[in-house]
């Protein structure tokens, strides 16, 4: 992703911004949840790096053990995890199947599950802004490291400070 | 599309940003061209939104009777265009079905036929996001008129000004 913003700073700009105001952004879900569906999106996407270091930034605002995060991926409606989460992570993956896929239906159980008008909005988006991140990171082939442990380091370091430009005034490396 | 951008204007202004900087930034593919790639992405994402949208400013940028931009939609491959955007098409398609999809032979292609790096890029980008916004757009199910007069009036409005977030010192509305 770095290597990518690097190559064409004009569009890393605002995919930096959309990623900060929607993953850390004020009002609605906390940026652990925001993360997670994130991360569950990107993995349903087989897109290993954005699994990896959201992943690893969830984990790291939830405060959970990366095993919690694992069930999820693998079937949100059976782990130990909200009513209201697993709502929204149904709307995530209906987003990630295409829009047309979100039914009325879905939207009534997040509503009844106690979910707000903006957590179901930002859900929506997160979930779409992930369809593309994804498709950038893997259409375009860019190399991912595979040791666990770079995005576990990486993924406490974003979870402090954010996702920024590379170069801009604050200096926090991008994700 | 204006009506989610009202709704969540912290987020509305990244991405305008980012549709004004992917489809109307300087450097790579005329506008026409890129705005093609995002109406032929979101005809096959079944976005009548976006279709509509882009494809009128597509064919307002292109100088294009609207029958071809159909033909495009339906068999770009067979359609009367040039060997390099039928190369970078066929990546918008594979990077809508998923970034994993494009392989090393269809990049290979699109520089056999005189693609830039950049263009490339762009065209994987470009895909990626039209992605995101066809799923924002039908994920939160928006109203969308059905007149096609519509969509050629504000095609030529947003040829000539470009995307701007609602209220912003341009003032111009946002697609």
């Amino acid at each position: 992703m770095r290597a990518l913003q690097a190559y064409r700073p004009e569009t890393a700009e605002p995919l930096n911004q959309l990623a900060n105001i929607l993953l850390r952004g004020s009002g609605g879900l906390p940026a652990g949840e925001r993360e997670l569906i994130g991360a569950f999106v990107s993995a349903r996407n087989d897109c290993f790096y954005c699994q990896s270091i959201h992943g690893a930034v969830a984990v790291c605002h939830l405060n959970w053990e990366e095993s919690l995060l694992a069930q999820v991926k693998e079937n949100f409606e059976a782990a130990p995890i909200s009513g209201k989460m697993k709502a929204l992570l149904a709307i995530a993956e209906k987003v990630r199947q295409g829009g047309r896929h979100v039914t009325g239906d879905d939207i009534a159980r997040a509503r009844r599950e106690g979910a707000e008008e903006l957590e179901i909005h930002d859900t929506v988006l997160i979930a779409a802004a992930f369809c593309m991140f994804n498709r950038y990171v893997d259409g375009l082939a860019t190399w991912a490291p595979e040791d666990p442990e770079f995005y576990r380091e990486r993924g406490r370091y974003l979870a402090q400070h954010g996702y920024k430009a590379p170069g801009k005034p604050e200096d926090a490396p991008a994700a």
